[in-house]
């Protein structure tokens, strides 16, 4: 038995209609949880039901990815919902992905808020504490995925729901444990073997070099693979093979 | 107790964004059961929370009451979908309404497909079956609601799930029991004594006089009642005030 | 002939499919400026149709009105748009508009952003350039329709579009010129005589006592008329009586 | 100076969002003119500028490639629209690509519908009738695109529009004309060699090879190369090679 253990989760699901996105067969088999798209910022029901049917068939964890209502931005552009709408879009993504799960003989393990929506909760405690409920509602068993050290991990304690830390392997940090504006140039980290460097020790020490050269704590209960493209594909090879070594197991979540 | 029980339906959650529809709150006193539109034709999250709500409250059974993707067109265009197709855009939709209603505290009572998709099931067996197998895969346990005669019955039936055959108190019928195309003048009956007359007779005697003049045989489980404009708020009234009267107890379907 | 002119303005063809809103063909006859939803926020290509065929009718000047892409929120939830989407929104929904108006044998006289739109461009130089060069992109001819004082009216002007500066009957205004935030207490103007009142110091004066009791300067070339609700028709048609009457002549902007 | 000319038209502009589709840059080297998706059925507003410029850069004639509002479906299913709807969408995607081509400094040259609303329009002549009087009514001088022998193209004469009768290549034709529907085992030609043969018998002689094996007449105004997929831009290569040595110009349709 290893001395740490680790998930890796990977958005997917992000296909609709007849636009293909994404590598899914080929991640789920490095992968150990699946954040799935809901039909709101990218996947369709169709979409929903084969990767669903993928990753039961893989033995990976299921988690619904609710996104904000905007297909055209991919859910990457910031939108002021109110706390009440933010609940509400979250509970009916959940329920929407939960009936693929039930009806494909599964059940859901966990929900990871996509894009703009995850980075203004990490940031916002009403937000956070609107999507907690929302999930708690639905089913209390449920793990919620955050930013390590967010708001919305504060916010899924508070509502006494089971919480996943998530760091990520490419990106980097700044002094308050936040990530670097994607539009900053130093935002991302491409060379595959400092980004598996930075991922072992976040697991080990529970630290990250950020941007000023000063560590900065963490938890990395979850990292967050990359699905599209070849990199992320072979990044994902890399990476699995490289944490066992390390003695760091790589296991659902549950 | 009296000799004959039928039930009350009416299409409701129909408000979209800052648009308004309908008057849920006043049908609900009548109605008996209420399918709330899941978003895809009519409804958004925060309409179907506030729609189960009131449902729960008043006691109503709640149904999903899912549509083709056409918002524009209020699922009443019909569409060339794939049988895969209609599967799937059931499963999602009940289970958007579905995590409404248990977060609610509640349970869903059954699903009634809307417009196009009902009536495009109503004659298609392939497509029926899929909705059928859709509805069971979530939850056998759930009624389907079809027009009385229709493929949508039959094929809920085969797929094992308890069904509720439809009669329509304002529609005109034809000799095969489908009902008159609204295109045509005689399609509705505006004078509410001769509705009610038709919806006593359906009832008590399972039959109704098509325009042709003959008599056709049908199954009244549940009579579908319309929420919108001040006249369909009076037609409840009136109907649910009349059918007591003539021994048909009005009463939720399960 | 009067002292003094101003425009009165209006938002309509904000119904979308089975959904009704608003009371255009009333409001018609009390305002000279009609500013038309392009479907994004609001508004269908069928209603777009109807709503400019109906202000050709009334000979009231043609505006589009376009708004961001979030018909669940009506336009109103502020959302991070780059400079490059807010160009491409604007030329495309002027140009969906203009087809009917050039179709119908009438010409386009001038845009005005919508809801979040209207309001991030008040304050953002960048935004406001962005929309500034997709309308005289489209039309040098057309006049654009900014807060009176904002950053839109100048960025038109740089641009070297006609602008009108817009101010409001109905809105309490800062020591700054901007509109108080609709979710303070006193953002609205709920007394018809005060907000006549309001506009007509506006127009003559180029004045308008701020909530801080300040007077604060502003140009008034049109002024804003809601549509919706019978309040909005009383009120139009009240000011309209009461505006010749100080000497200031109603007239459409061209 | 060569015996024969025809045109090769191609759909693009048809990437959403995140969403990546076609090889719009490289198939614009092959062919004269592009049905640019207006953003029903494919495209976006940015898509539409950035395609625009291609094509005006290229030379290449622009068309405006209206479809249905079926996103999910990338316009492919059959609806039922009205001849008022089909009008009105037909005006509106028109309008909005023409803002782009002429804030770009170009002129549209013609409209081709797509996909379902094509197929459907080439059946129905009241559908027909109604896209040729929104082209004609927006600008008579652009050239409708239709299925040669199709009530579309009918309906564009009749308007007193000029039409290009299309051809395709990779397609089987019926001993009446009409495509071989896609989901018949005969109905796709694969050999590239068999494709370019068809095209230059379908151009030189005005006929092709039925599959019952009769001759059909046709007119070749234009042929239709698909855009996405390695093989679709080879073929445009082999096909634009082809042409000439058979006495076949290449000429924009203008």
């Amino acid at each position: 038995m290893m001395a740490f253990k680790v998930d890796l989760n990977c958005d997917m699901g992000e296909s609709f209609g007849a636009y293909r996105m994404g590598n899914d067969s080929e991640i789920l088999e490095f992968v150990t949880s699946a954040n799935i798209a809901c039909g709101f910022h990218a996947g369709d029901p169709s979409t929903m039901r084969k990767t669903v049917r993928m990753a039961l068939e893989k033995g990976v964890g299921i988690g619904a990815h609710p996104g904000t209502p905007d297909l055209a931005g991919f859910g990457r552009r910031a939108m002021a919902l109110s706390a009440e709408e933010a609940y509400d879009l979250v509970v009916y993504q959940i329920g929407a992905l939960d009936a693929f799960v039930r009806s494909e003989g599964g059940s859901m393990q966990h929900v990871k808020p996509h894009g703009a929506l995850y980075n203004m909760a990490a940031k916002d405690a009403g937000l956070s504490e609107a999507i907690a409920e929302a999930v708690y509602r639905v089913n209390p068993e449920l793990v919620l995925f955050g930013l390590s050290g967010s708001e919305l991990v504060k916010a899924g304690e508070k509502a006494g729901l089971r919480t996943a830390s998530e760091v990520f392997s490419d990106r980097t940090y700044g002094p308050d444990g936040s990530l670097t504006d994607r539009r900053q140039p130093n935002a991302l980290i491409t060379d595959p073997e400092e980004a598996i460097a930075q991922v072992i020790r976040m697991v080990k020490e529970g630290k990250v070099r950020a941007t000023d050269n000063t560590d900065v704590e963490l938890k990395a209960d979850t990292i967050c693979i990359h699905g599209d493209g070849t990199a992320a594909l072979d990044f994902a090879r890399r990476i699995s093979a490289a944490l066992p070594g390390e003695g760091i197991e790589i296991s659902a979540f549950k």
